[in-house]
């Protein structure tokens, strides 16, 4: 079987940081796309599992080291890659940016977190990569929950609210979203406050963590 | 770039009619696995996209030509086939077998549906592929409305619901089911009734074509 095709895989990583969501890019060393800002990734070595492959290209050329990312979806298209027929398979993921020390290498010359709305124009068919992974992590939003290594410990409710209004790039309805959140029995209430603007002092949550981790498995239905 | 990988197609196929849920696997003609069951695919040409490698793959393969096949999960562990290193991109997809005249070609000396319950010994680790689809597939029917290329045009509400029971595999509250359905506004209650059984003559109901595939679009939040 005479097949000339080759195999990569690209890792869409979010940050989010109270408030601001952005998206891990790297600036390339070499042709095609030199100095274009593309997403981390690279080719599959023979004997690595794509799990594997694309958190050793990531850390390579970041220095970012996760391993929880989810394979999203495989980009084959004829023509997307000018070396000849490339195939993707891209992986996605949520962090909190400022865990990570970047540190660009190999093919990177430059590792950087762009807020996703002023995003640099990108190499190959990237943005579609891009695009597939912020759709379907807001997706991902109404059948898990979602939050655990991205706030803080204790944090009072408004955090959480404001995580989901950025993920999902609009208002939500805050009555209907605190009831929701409650019946879900996710949260446990402590028994401290704290002070954020003028108002009266806000009692802080955790998660559950026995809890978010049952329903991340069994799955939310979840509609905001 | 030396990279000794290959790059395969497979093919889910689930056929429903009437209460049977099915898949399409087809008796592989040569080594590895000769004369063992295996789902339907094979190797993308190198100018060909991913969806028409497996749609070309199926109809040689089985016979049957679908153009609506939906990317599963792409498999790719070392050791997975016994050629080498081979990664296969699944793709799933739902019809009515009856629609179909079957008939095997190339890599396959027979092609036949399997009532999912009585499933031979799989070829590679199609097992899990044919796992993972019918997982999705069960999911997915809590995000899009479903049956519209299923049931017959006019059709009595209990095969609606025999049919998100057979594909749950298990049984499901008749009238809170109805409550939902009724609230997406997805059906058309008919001028006609049928007789089924020794009760009261049952009401037909036909999908509203519009609604159907603005739903499919749009996204349902469905829980039953």
């Amino acid at each position: 079987m005479e097949q000339k095709i080759q195999l990569t895989v690209d890792a869409v990583v979010f940050g989010y940081d109270a408030g601001d969501i952005s998206v891990l890019l790297v600036k390339r060393k070499y042709e095609p796309f030199k100095d274009a800002w593309a997403l981390p990734g690279g080719f599959v070595l023979e004997h690595e599992s794509l799990e594997r492959a694309v958190e050793r290209e990531l850390s390579e050329e970041t220095g970012v080291r996760i391993n929880y990312l989810e394979q999203l979806y495989t980009f084959g298209e004829p023509g997307r890659d000018p070396r000849g027929r490339v195939i993707s398979i891209a992986y996605f993921g949520l962090v909190k940016p400022n865990a990570f020390k970047l540190q660009a290498a190999t093919d990177a010359q430059k590792a950087e977190w762009f807020p996703i709305k002023e995003l640099p124009k990108l190499a190959f068919d990237h943005k579609i990569i891009f695009d597939t992974a912020l759709k379907r992590l807001q997706g991902k939003i109404t059948y898990e929950p979602l939050g655990f290594e991205l706030l803080d410990k204790k944090f009072p409710f408004s955090d959480l609210e404001k995580l989901y209004a950025t993920l999902l790039d609009r208002e939500i309805d805050r009555r209907n979203f605190k009831k929701k959140i409650t019946s879900l029995k996710v949260l446990d209430e402590l028994n401290e406050k704290v002070s954020i603007g003028p108002g009266r002092p806000a009692s802080l949550f955790s998660f559950n963590r026995k809890r978010y981790f049952q329903l991340k498995k069994e799955g939310i239905i979840f509609e905001i």
